[in-house]
């Protein structure tokens, strides 16, 4: 088979994935980007439709690549020179995509995970900030939750590649509704915690050991005044000098972090 | 005087402060963007040659910019209509710019700090990790210092933008050389305290309540061999999960506020 053509439909609907939200939902389908990001999904068991490799391809992460895909049964196609340039959302793109497709949790998931530890991004927009914090959730044992009306895909081609990979690892449900999310958890027994710059305690003091859910709010607006009466706590991260706030992800690394730090001194309870 | 136009020498010289590093590093300015980030630099002292504001202008913030240029004796200079957009280093600018002098803090004086927190940065190269550590010293009381061959100007826009405010705040020291960094730590009796994957030390089981200063290493390559062979410890941050690393600012992050936490814990030694 010639290797295809940036005009071929395939590549045409990689495109489309890469730049449409719509696009993504309609077909159930996204683009990994970058042969060790593909590897990871692999790894990660990610169901993959089609790998695309440059027929020109050289260099150790492809090599690596194309043994995965020997392994999982994936006989990568083979696309012409200077496609995937054409084909990628990044200026200097790796020479490598896949189609996959989601596997989104189910809220129920995401609050069946043991000593649960979410972290729930309430119209959290920048593809930046929700990548990181999937990352910051793998590394504490937790998952995420998107919800509201303005948040970002969790299939958005930035949030894949700030995802470092643990979007396909942990739990991401999306539910846009964060009173559903809120209700679930207390039936489920786990306690719901925003940070707020009005928050009433200090993050720290704050027994975080057992099941919880870290409600984090927009980039520019924060949480809306009405969830800080239905959570179970509002809580502040002090700071000195003059900052006003963190950056969303800072807060939300800063205090998952302190939960993971207090779960590793604090016994397990049976 | 009528509108400065977008050819005037002093917009040409604006333009290339914003883009060039050696144009700051020849003429010792280098550019503030935004109304909000002007009322800062000059609540905080910052030195400013000139600001300029369109012709056009509207809107509370320019309002509150009139104001504080107003009572700190500054005559705010008027640009035509558009020219801020051809000057500025953003796509949507926000429409103020002001022409500051840098006030580099020497190394002794950022080890001055009462209860020293410093966060040294060698060959952090990106913008936005240097400037939201920047946000992150201030927010724990702290200083910052650049060094390494690598590392980004601190007066680069991007720095001055994810700063939002601290760069006029708190120490920001420059110093080539990390030897020189630690060895004046040793000096001041600052203990020095690496992060890296290799680090042997959990990041939370050291007692940060003294003086010490956090060196954080470049966003891909981390800190050079030697340099783990320099510090007094060398800390590490247990993740679960596959995630290798977290980004730079985020590890300085979870790092700096925990020396914060155990400070508020620890009761302040005379």
């Amino acid at each position: 088979m010639p290797p295809l053509a940036a005009r071929h439909p395939e590549m045409q609907t990689l495109r489309r994935l890469l730049r449409r939200r719509s696009a993504r939902s309609e077909s159930a389908r996204y683009v990994i980007e970058g042969p060790r990001l593909v590897v990871e999904a692999i790894d990660a068991g990610v169901t993959l439709d089609a790998v695309y490799v440059p027929t020109d391809a050289e260099g150790a992460d492809l090599a690596d690549l194309a043994d995965r895909c020997a392994r999982a049964g994936i006989a990568p196609r083979e696309v012409a020179a200077g496609v995937i340039e054409q084909v990628a959302s990044t200026q200097s793109p790796q020479p490598a995509l896949a189609l996959a497709v989601p596997r989104p949790a189910t809220l129920r998931d995401a609050l069946a995970l043991p000593r649960t530890l979410l972290l729930v991004l309430h119209d959290v927009a920048d593809p930046g900030n929700a990548g990181t914090l999937m990352r910051v959730a793998e590394a504490v044992g937790g998952g995420v939750v998107l919800c509201g009306p303005a948040a970002v895909d969790a299939y958005n081609p930035k949030v894949v590649r700030a995802a470092a990979g643990s979007l396909f690892r942990i739990p991401v449900a999306v539910e846009d509704d964060l009173t559903v999310v809120l209700a679930a958890c207390r039936t489920a027994g786990v306690r719901t915690v925003a940070t707020s710059l009005g928050g009433t305690d200090d993050y720290d003091a704050l027994d975080l050991t057992g099941p919880v859910a870290l409600v984090l709010g927009n980039e520019a607006h924060g949480l809306p005044a009405g969830v800080l009466a239905e959570v179970d706590r509002a809580v502040r991260i002090p700071m000195l000098g003059s900052v006003e706030s963190l950056n969303v992800a800072m807060a939300g690394a800063v205090i998952a972090f302190e939960a993971a730090r207090q779960r590793r001194a604090a016994p397990r309870r049976p």
